[in-house]
């Protein structure tokens, strides 16, 4: 990757830490301290707050807003309806992750209807969960991502983001990233985050930092990138899963734009 | 130990690994990302999904499902219910947990209706919580194992097994396990394990896994050799409980059938 | 610091060690698995309960009450009130962290009217959190610390102290700690702190610990300079926010007598 061109890159992440973007998360239990541990690593301000009773308070303060379907129940699903509905009208960057979705009704469902009837932003998922926003019948084994291929993936991509007008990554070994136009693709990071859970979720909570401060097909395509340069160098200094995740949180603070530059496997094409 | 006798402990261990099971988990806010990281660590696929209305596809997909009462509230309780029902009838095996039964009502009441009106196929816990499920007088300090002797700990496994037709574990220095039938009783693990929570409830997970993989008893007897081996060497690499539960993942994920041949320390006998 | 003036400081500490007080904790998804951990490394003994149903039982053996407003909603509001309700007659202390108070109506609110109705023993927050409770109309931008000055924070502990009859500790670069009538101030801890969440909720659920076994004052002033000598130890070994993190742990099991004696930065005055 000539250094030139991944130039966005790393001025994305640097304007994250001037910004310090505040992200409010309703998310998941498995994950919500590892996300709001990511998102401080990396220098933005993460907020947890679900109460319908507060959502219009605390989204009029944040900078971008990230719905997680992770682990879903009726109350739950009633605060992520509310919550896009007022990000939708204040007009700010709302990033979805659709955990599951393909595996129960219900989770195709809501992911679906948050798709439909707001102004999602940004759509990431694994090959399973995305195909299944597009009705394609592959089988989720709960939220693994067996199933994948690479040029599965790459379509996977451009027909989301055609379908619900949005950027739409499918990550897996290689993340793709397409508006429907343009595609970028990411071959860093590392198998072993399929050791740790809660790394999806991630990456996910990332891009809502980094769309927060840049256009979104850029946005999510640095956020990406950065995670996976991070993820490389934990693995350097790891002896399994449990050191992986510990280094993964020192790696995304020390992460920076020489390291980004030097490291970033990065490619794009026309959709 | 002669090797012979615990080449089966390694056989379950290859199996979780080339299976890797799906291990349905209805557990309590504090330990989810735990247990979610060990099930992963040792070769499983964990799932946490606890509506009413997904519980029926969820459990379709699953090898074995786990409840842990960890933090209950009505609404988890009725999950509870409805998954150990769904689960009963579709014959996969279930894993109770019955974290601080005795302390409260509460929890010795859902425990026990768990036992009695649903196929239950192991259920684990520390002493005061399985003296509990029996009508002992206990008083369980929190979720706190300080009433712990060897031969009451022997007796309360044998006991709860005969009396719910269960396999019964009751794990503290010593752990016992026993169908009512025969005893197994297994000396790895280390103290420091009481100093990082959710420990407990990691064992329970993990023999989901086993159990997903292999007949009751010795899966049960598997799963906490493993999980001690694991703690046995994390211990060594760790200056406190925060590297020690760090290095737990690293070790259930590096453990391999050589380690456990050297040191697994299990012994039995007819109950 | 003459040794002799944080004599009691480490006393108080061994006392923990010595009677492992059992601390029930209301408190947010996001730490419960951090402030467990954080008890469980002190030599104390967590608990996390929140059901209606069992607050009466958990509260009759537990020796503190901790409620954190992290992540509200209404059935958990019910639940602190309910639980403030049932301490206050039992004579337990209470701790209350204010989380995000001033951020949203709702996070005042609720806050308000635990310090208004109930036996509050101690407040500890940031500072905009514990300006929100005498009306100060400092913004709070999530759950940040920006608009901290020493002046500032000095006069709301003292000003919160004396609303609501509690001790009241604003935490910072410096903490204050007031019951009306003495302060103190702790310039132990790390910047590093800001960038790994719960941190302040540790440090409430640490300072449940110290008021189950000594005077509401001084056990609050104990629990925050142990743990920012933790956090300056821990910092030591670290290389960014993931291995500090995991290295706080393992301080606060390890922090003893004498590297309090050595490293305690606290002085006090008349308010």
């Amino acid at each position: 990757m000539v250094m030139s061109r991944v130039g966005w890159i790393s001025s994305l992440l640097d304007r994250v830490r001037e910004r310090r973007p505040l992200v409010q998360n309703i998310t998941n239990y498995v994950v919500m301290n590892t996300t709001a541990n990511a998102l401080l690593a990396i220098g933005a301000s993460p907020v947890m707050a679900h109460s319908i009773d507060e959502l219009e308070d605390m989204l009029g303060l944040a900078d971008a807003l990230v719905i997680n379907i992770g682990t879903l129940d009726r109350f739950w699903i009633e605060s992520m309806y509310k919550a896009a509905e007022i990000a939708s009208r204040m007009d700010k960057p709302i990033v979805l992750d659709p955990v599951g979705s393909g595996a129960t009704r219900l989770r195709t469902d809501v992911s679906l209807k948050l798709l439909k009837n707001y102004s999602i932003t940004v759509v990431r998922g694994n090959y399973s969960e995305m195909a299944s926003l597009i009705g394609d019948s592959i089988r989720t084994r709960g939220v693994d991502t067996s199933a994948y291929s690479e040029e599965g993936a790459k379509k996977i991509s451009i027909d989301v983001a055609e379908r619900y007008d949005v950027v739409a990554a499918v990550t897996g070994p290689v993340d793709y990233v397409s508006d429907g136009g343009r595609i970028y693709w990411v071959s860093n990071g590392h198998p072993m985050l399929g050791r740790v859970t809660g790394t999806g979720c991630i990456a996910t909570a990332l891009i809502g930092a980094f769309v927060a401060v840049g256009e979104p097909l850029e946005a999510t395509t640095s956020a990406l990138t950065v995670f996976g340069v991070a993820a490389e160098k934990a693995f350097e200094e790891s002896s399994g899963p449990g050191s992986f995740h510990m280094k993964l949180y020192d790696w995304l603070y020390r992460v920076d734009s020489k390291l980004v530059m030097e490291m970033a496997r990065v490619d794009w094409g026309e959709a």
